[in-house]
Formats: structure tokens, sequence, C-alpha cells
């Protein structure tokens, strides 16, 4: 019967999804699905992106939490369009609540969406949003064991970031164990090892993801 | 209807959830369902847990994953009786499939089993499996505001570890600010700070968890 459920569940949310993807690509602008376990640092990657993104493309941003609005907060400052959705419990974001909140934005006026889902390396990934594309955040402090115990997301997912590789010299986090695990699951999967406390490594990931805009926001 | 669908699982579940826990205490055996993020520290926590403690007491392991069996391969040199809960992509055990790995263990020949939930600060802490209480844990590469945003889980837990203290001179993280937001949240938490890794602060740890099995087991 759970079974049951879960495909319908899972079929409603595939329809409302490819709308919002026949939405956005009328409108030419993409979505970024932000994937990552709590604490990985998807909220100081988005900083650091918009930081140096902001002058050059229009952005908006939809932050995606159980409850508060503290990582809406911190985007605050770039004084771009932001809606939180509160899950109120809930493990994940789904297409319906993201189709509802497009209507906050002028999307005649954007280039790009990134969406923070709720820290979570298991649901989220089960769920189409109608996104462009997911990215995968993991930070070195998880251990490199990560893709193999939760492989969904690293199989979905278009690139990853490798966050806090400052701390890797005070971790047992093994480089090889990581990128094998990775390749196997998925060799075709984009990655950038960043610093997002350091700036290490962002000017790839800044490059490549200003590409995805300006090659896709253009078809 | 996926409220009254998610209400009917919960009460499931809490059914099955109360049978374990009489079927538990009539064999004088004490549950711990141990819930983090994924990579916070929870199996090299049993590591250190189990080398103290595996002369003292009769120890089991039920082991939740979505898939591989890595963290009981981790767990295979102490000797004890250890099954694994392959999930499949579940997100979170729940107490149908503990009650029935529990046929696995001789109960007559037990005092505590260590639970390892799958990797998720979300979803786990709805489901009760029947453990006698809940534990907690949190690394600091995570980040300070973990318990506000993610409140379910540290409502519930009877103790909290905040682990991976050696890592704190690296991070941002404020431990006023954690302090103060786990207190709001829940003030009679019980609270151990430990690196895993170093072995620091352990020792306040296996002190009070071996009084519980103590305590408990004797009831």
């Amino acid at each position: 019967m759970e079974i049951k459920i879960m495909k319908n569940i899972l079929d409603r949310n595939q329809n409302k999804a490819n709308e919002v993807r026949s939405l956005l690509a009328s409108k030419k602008v993409i979505m970024v699905n932000i994937i990552s376990s709590p604490g990985a640092g998807k909220t100081t990657l988005l900083e650091c992106t918009l930081e140096c993104l902001v002058k050059s493309f229009k952005i908006g941003v939809i932050e995606g939490d159980i409850t508060t609005d503290r990582d809406a907060r911190r985007l605050k400052r770039f004084g771009i369009p932001i809606v939180v959705i509160n899950t109120g419990g809930g493990c994940h974001l789904d297409s319906h609540s993201i189709s509802k909140v497009l209507a906050h934005f002028d999307l005649d006026d954007l280039d790009v969406i990134f969406v923070e889902n709720v820290g979570n390396l298991i649901c989220p990934s089960q769920f189409d949003l109608g996104e462009t594309f997911k990215l995968a955040v993991v930070s070195v402090a998880e251990g490199d064991d990560k893709p193999e115990k939760y492989p969904m997301l690293f199989r979905e997912a278009r690139a990853v970031i490798l966050n806090k590789t400052d701390l890797i010299a005070h971790t047992d986090f093994s480089n090889e164990n990581f990128t094998s695990d990775l390749n196997k699951i998925n060799s075709r999967i984009i990655r950038f090892d960043v610093s997002c406390t350091r700036g290490d490594g962002l000017r790839s990931w800044l490059e490549w993801i200003s590409g995805q805009i300006t090659g896709l926001s253009h078809i």
C-alpha cells in the first residue's frame, strides 16, 4: 500500500515539475537545485556565488527550511528577490511549493534561480522540482564515504562541490577513496573542490556556473 | 489527503514501537536510537563506545543504512551481534523493521542495543522505534545553527553529543550560540562535547551511558 501511495505522490510531483520546467524554459530562466546534508555549506556557497555573480546576472533565490529564515537573512544584503519556503517539518521541497512561489518572482527579469533545498542527503534527491539541474554539495568533514552510502543524489547531480577543503589536513578524508567511489556512481559528474571560507577553488566553480547561466538562459 | 496517510503511517509505527518497547522492558534490554546528519560521526562514536564497554556489557548493534554494510564492517572486530537494515532508499528506520530484526538477537543475553539510524537529521526523529531514548549526534563542522534549524531531534533526544571538537579552532562554530539555541529548545538535554578521533571528552559520555545501562537494565 505504501508503495502505491509513494508512487502517486511522486507521479503528481513529476507532473508539476514538468510544468515548472516548461514555464522556466519559456522564460529562459535556469533553476539550480542545491542539495546537501545539514551544514555542508550550501548557504556559504550561495554567499560566495552571489558576491561574484550578482552584478552580471539577474538572480533569485528560494530558501527551503524546516523552520526559521536564518539562511535567507544571510543573503538579504544582496538585495535580490528571495522567497522562503518553511516546510514545517517536511524533509524536502516539492514541485508544488516551487510552482506556487514562482508567482512571487518576475520571471521576465531573471536569468537564474538558486534553490537551497532542505538539509538532507536523501529525500530531496527523489523529488524533481523542475530544476535545470541538481548541484550536490558535500563537506570534507562528512567523510569520504558519502557517495557510496548515499548514491541517489550523486547519480542525479550534474555537478558536485566538495566543500571545506581547508579541513582536509585535520580529518582522515581520503581524496582517493572519494574520487574512486564517485566515479563508480557517476563518471560524468563535474566536480569542484572548494573552501568557501578561504576562497580556494571558487574561480573554476564561478566560471562554470556563469557558463551554465549564459549558455542555457539564451537557448 | 497526504496528512491522513502520514497520520496512519505514524499511528501504525507507534503501535509497533509500543510493542517493541514492552518486549525490551520485559527482557531488561535498553535500546539507544542514535540520530545525526550524514558524517557527524555515529559509527566512530560507536567504535569508541564499544571499545570501552564491550567487556562490561552484553551489546548488540542494529545498523541502518540506505545501502552498503560499510558501517557494520567497521564494527565487526568487536565480535558482537550486528544486524544491518538496508532501507533501499528509505530515509529512516521504522518500528516494523526493528521489530523484525529483534528476532535475530538473543534478548535474554543482552543489556543494550545501539541502533545507528540512517544519516538524516529530520525523518528519523519522527519515527519512534521503541527505543529507551534518542541520542543526537552533531558535528562542530556542521555549524552552530543546527538545533534551531532542525529542532525536532533536539526536542526529543535525552542526550546530545557535540562531536569533532578538535575542529573548533578551524571553523567559525560559536559555542555560545549553540548552547543558547539548544537551551531554548530543550533545557534538560544532557550534553557531551567530544572528539572521537582524539578521545577528548569521551570519559564523561562513557560513564553516563554505562550508568544508563546499569540503572535501566536492572529495573
